[in-house]
């Protein structure tokens, strides 16, 4: 028995997400299925992020146990030639028997694009949310500022979920523009359920000048989702990076 | 009586070109549709570049006839809201009666994107060819250089097309590496069928190593279609800019 696990690369706009779902197609759902295909078992991968339907990712993490005598590293193509087009597996390999890559401290990094112009742009609509109105970029940079740090971010979760904590903490939030398109990638340890959307919303909202980004700082003190912005679309959003910290030895 | 322009930006994955078909769904054949409809005229387009099944545009540019009386820059929004969601009108304005897009100078830009890697990227595939083998793009930029000016493009067009001449200027070539992506760019006074993707199928040869840079020079003398490199797949191509150039009085 060993465990392999997947580096997975997904354009989500016709997936459910990535969680087998009792209805709908996922991303996990079509994993399994041509895993169990091509290894001659049944495979459960676990995912390292369940993303949202019609989020993308560059790097999101599978891991699964098998019996095969396949090379890991050979997996990945033999995978790619089952898959449809929008999910391709960049790499696999072996890993330790007990890692599991949601009990593993992590930096993920988050990337949401938006498109600014008077009509939408049919070119790469599919990863970008389309925004006509003028957007104060300066303002949204200045907002983004707050979330830097440990923070309990339960104003920006939805009000059902259910984790044993909502304090998380973010490394780096950043908001660029460049020609028609800003970009807001925002990095962190972990996200909570629609978190980074609902960060955009936020921006968004400060960017349209409805609101000072100095609001941004009441928002997280309040603790309560209905005083954030609404949640930004999913097509905008993309899973850029995924990379496992080390625990540093005192 | 009034003629319109028309800036059209289109994902031309779902499409079989602009012009008109007997069989499949074009571009130029939405237009009409939507337009006939909103203006309740027969309407009929009469496009500048009429684009291969796949191909993308950021701003082709159609011209009809009308006897609106929709203020002409009021057209874009109104036949947005009846376009398909990967045909959006950039802008609409009036031009003169005998004003025709074919028959007039221009400068047309067409971009050619590779995505160089291991694997496919499932994002944004629709608009970048794959190629995994890596690829020399000091050698290809040599070859560009050969194509620059006026030459005749036989070898870099299908050998059964009807024109007068295949005579042609090309005003600038760049090939462009940026992570992992190739950027071939072609800017010239107009375009053979299939030429920037006879180009672009060459340079792929040289790239790989298959033909040396100086051969370049010897396709084009030869004149003749089997000398050139395949035909690049559609789907890495996009109309990226067009300008009507003044023509200078003495």
């Amino acid at each position: 028995m060993k465990r392999i696990m997947l580096t997975v690369a997904y354009d989500g706009t016709k997936y459910n997400g990535w969680q087998v779902q009792p209805n709908g197609v996922t991303i996990e759902g079509q994993l399994n299925k041509a895993l169990s295909e091509l290894l001659k078992e049944e495979i459960t991968v676990i995912g390292a992020s369940r993303t949202d339907a019609g989020v993308h990712a560059l790097c999101n993490i599978a891991v699964f146990d098998t019996e095969t005598r396949i090379a890991p590293e050979k997996i990945a193509p033999a995978l790619n030639a089952r898959l449809p087009e929008d999910i391709r597996i960049q790499n696999s390999k072996q890993v330790p028997i007990d890692f599991h890559p949601r009990h593993c401290n992590t930096r993920k990094t988050y990337e949401y694009r938006i498109y600014m112009g008077k009509y939408e742009n049919p070119i790469g609509r599919q990863y970008a949310h389309f925004v006509y109105v003028p957007l104060n970029v300066e303002k949204m940079q200045q907002a983004a500022e707050y979330l830097l740090g440990e923070h309990d971010f339960k104003s920006f979760c939805v009000a059902k979920a259910q984790v044993l904590t909502t304090v998380r903490t973010i490394y780096d939030v950043t908001v660029n523009k460049e020609g028609s398109y800003l970009t807001i990638r925002v990095c962190g340890s972990g996200f909570l359920f629609n978190m980074v959307r609902i960060i955009v919303g936020t921006l968004l909202e400060i960017g349209r000048g409805n609101m000072e980004p100095e609001q941004m700082q009441e928002i997280l003190e309040a603790k309560d989702r209905q005083k954030a912005g609404p949640t930004a679309p999913a097509r905008g959003l993309t899973l850029t990076e995924f990379e496992f910290v080390e625990m540093t030895a005192f």
